[in-house]
């Protein structure tokens, strides 16, 4: 009998791996290095060699895995199973990824984008449960996102669909690290909200934040009462609240979830994102659309990944 | 044998009808007044009329009909065929308007948004032919639109979706008469065009416009070598390809179509936008998308709402 699936979450620094039950619930999980900087046949053996390192800590035989789910940053070409292109894992460009990990452990691999596959693990178990359609940010270095609608994951023609950090709220405004002008992202990220903070403080305004520092720090200093980093929290969450309108008019989704740690923020990012919303969308986009934080966490991607494998497999 | 279906698309001033066959040739078409301000009663006639006359004229029987679609403008309620809200029609706000049809004509009716029906309509055999998704802006006295995923139309949870003249592309800009600040719609649609003209003009930019003029006017003068008119619709173009690179971004569609009477600009505005796409958009979503102006005119939305009861019946 299969009753457990793997998910697996490619990082550029970790491999994330986790044995899944078939309600989405984590039986055991661990992270191993990835070792990019040793090539492509060490991170595959790392892959194959993380799923069975959880598989035996769990005490799970491969006759009990429905399959496997993996999750990767970067463009991927799902029908053929490969990485097109990763920034963060270019020993991995072109690599038919799916099929040297299936080969290598006797399972089906299901390949998913990791931002897609986190959208899914929070639809699967978290925030999104019981939801059919929903949009899904990820709030980091970068913003990405999934989209979800009629319990599909939305790819694209050439499965990119996602990008939500690369639309654009000031058509004439900054240039943004992908080439194009006045992305959220180049406002809205976390080194967005650092380098608005900066210029902040070299204006002239107050605040306690000297040197160097992160966008976390910023989230603290609000926190702690620091007046500038507060507006620059809010104003992040206004332009956050901004794109979740965008999206609200063009999809209307029955959710909207921020995920990622700058959530960390809790109500001082989601009240602007909320009183935002509230200021600009049309009422029937706003009937029934909840906005809310991600409940996974971390955790997200492996869930999600591990959810792709067992809906590949004809489950849920 | 059922070989024919009926497109109609319900204005606000006319009601047009078109007997389409199954490869989606309009084999006769016709119009008669909504007569909006003798009600609802009087609407609902005039719809039944209007089909039963371009059977009568096409000399088709009602046994050949496969189905009646009704492309309406407003906020549809589609599982319950209920118009929930039509500024035109007022007569028609909260109208079972599917049924009334379906029971006066004897056969079944598919209720559909008028911007999605037309979007399906150059799916169906328009500049959208053969592709399997595609987002359609419709240019006008607003900016609306349609979308299609997996050849299907996102209807959304609350069926409001497609609703991308109300992106927002300067979030810090202008009010929208919907409440939205900065959409798209403020600055690109037939009256953003004018008034971004007029206030050219107050600015002392030369100009062969002079006193009351409409959008049309503004193209005409650009095809003529009036200058400003030029940079006003290539600074609408522009921010038509913003939206545009948003949209490939978000979904990495197949195709962009843009539709409408703004079309009529030709070269003047399609170039600006494909520039600007070409400056903006991730190398990965613009590969195997195209952007292209509408090519079935008028007749979109009645040959996708005749293309909907077709799809609804079983047909493609």
């Amino acid at each position: 009998m299969t009753d457990r699936v793997i998910g697996i979450d490619l990082g550029g620094t970790n491999i994330k791996a986790g044995v899944v039950d078939l309600e989405g619930k984590v039986v055991q999980s661990g992270s191993i290095p990835s070792e990019v900087d040793k090539g492509r046949e060490a991170v595959v053996k790392n892959i194959c060699h993380a799923a069975e390192k959880v598989m035996k800590d769990a005490g799970v035989k491969p006759d009990r895995i429905k399959g496997v789910g993996l999750g990767v940053p970067g463009t991927l070409d799902l029908e053929a199973g490969v990485i097109l292109f990763s920034p963060n894992l270019p020993c991995l460009n072109e690599a038919p990824i799916r099929d040297l990990v299936s080969e290598q452990l006797g399972v089906p691999v299901v390949l998913e984008n990791d931002a897609n596959a986190a959208a899914w693990g929070e639809k699967w178990v978290g925030a999104g449960k019981g939801a059919h359609s929903l949009v899904m940010f990820t709030l980091g270095t970068g913003i990405g996102g999934g989209i979800i609608i009629n319990d599909e994951i939305v790819h694209g023609s050439n499965d990119v669909a996602g990008e939500l950090g690369h639309q654009t709220i000031l058509w004439n405004g900054e240039k943004c690290a992908c080439g194009n002008i006045g992305c959220v992202e180049r406002y809205a990220s976390c080194p967005g909200m650092v380098r608005r903070m900066k210029a902040a403080i070299a204006r002239g305004e107050p605040s306690r934040l000297i040197g160097d520092f992160e966008a976390a720090d910023i989230t603290r200093a609000a926190q702690a009462g620091d007046e500038t980093a507060r507006r620059i929290v809010e104003e992040t969450g206004r332009m956050l609240g901004t794109v979740a309108t965008n999206m609200m008019h063009i999809l209307n989704p029955e959710m909207i979830i921020f995920a990622g740690g700058m959530i960390a923020a809790g109500g001082f990012l989601l009240t602007p994102i909320l009183d935002e919303v509230k200021k600009r969308a049309f009422e029937a986009s706003k009937k029934g659309c909840r906005i809310v934080f991600a409940e996974l966490g971390g955790d997200a991607g492996l869930i999600g990944a591990a959810g792709c494998a067992l809906k590949a497999a004809g489950g849920k």
